[in-house]
């Protein structure tokens, strides 16, 4: 999993029907580096399974896994996210969050 | 999944029996920067199960979620679009779809 | 999906029962870019299920998708070759294969 | 398979349940270049399935393949510590851990 | 699938248990480029399928795919060495293995 925040969402009419009623996010990967939390890679379309809105830090899952959540079941999605993201701690310190 | 858009075709008469009747559109994904809409990586061949065309904006899944649609069902496929995007909207601004 | 070239052959004896009678081909990627194909990304070798051959311009799928061809089935195989491309065509140009 | 260091842990109060009692641990991983192990690529967030802790050299698998230990079973998860290394050898010399 | 050299083992005493017997093998990928093969990417510690060793040159495997051998079944593990290439040919000319 990586950790991300989320900077927006996507809205789509014509779709899959699986994807009728789910929240489309857009969010942002960072990574640890040099003791914070950096941007890293590219902003990634995620569905919400867990309450998440713009500008929160949340834990996100890609590939098949992204479909083991009762928000994304059987549905041809590749990025679902997980978990809003409390408290990330290195060596110690913890990060301040994005 | 990831923000596209479609850029072409590609022709293949002499293919795996399960390709028989599906669209392939090339196309060029995008990501948020900077508050734009930005190409980012490499042109993907990908399935079209929502009925997209050349100069659309769409969302497409990768890897074994690909084969969720009923256009992919069981097929080698590994890339399917599967929305139109209307509106990619980020920190309360909606971005200009490229 | 993605464009690719086979440019070349590998030769295995020692190896998984599996890929007995297989033709293992060495690919090279393209994309799409300022209006013409051009190398993009590393080799790869890929199981050619469409009798494809050396110097043609083909469609390869990766993943878990990639053991769905009657050549690949059950083995442990990440990508194979599932099209032989005639034409891609882009904003209405049609490009030079590789 | 990749090799990394574990460097901190995520909390996270609001999240799939599948994650209840999971621990989320933040590692960076490694390769081997010139002859040491060397910082590649970004931080990963995996769950623990070996009792492993901060400042330990560890094995990590991605993809569904995560899903096949049992403190990961059926959850959304995609990356897992496998394994605590003790030794990596690199034609006949042993590497210091990072 | 790609090419890689064995340049290594990796030894881990407290790990998963379908780990057990299994032989770790730290691999360099190799790509075709300018008419030999090159270092590409980053080293990755593969399950060893076919009775590979250090010095040789080998074909793996990544993803689900990595669990259909006989010795990585069910196994969490996202990479495997699935033969020992004898032949490396691009355009006619066999290539010097690494």
């Amino acid at each position: 999993m990586f950790i991300a925040k989320v900077i927006g969402n996507v809205v789509a009419t014509q779709k899959n029907e699986k994807f009728c009623g789910m929240k489309l996010l857009l969010i942002q990967p960072y990574i640890s580096k040099d003791g914070a939390l950096q941007i890293s890679g590219s902003s990634v379309v995620a569905v919400d399974s867990v309450g998440a809105g713009v500008g929160e830090c949340v834990l996100f899952t890609q590939g098949s896994s992204a479909r083991l959540t009762p928000a994304t079941k059987d549905a041809p999605v590749d990025a679902v996210i997980v978990g809003i993201v409390d408290v990330v701690e290195v060596e110690g310190k913890v990060l301040e969050k994005p």
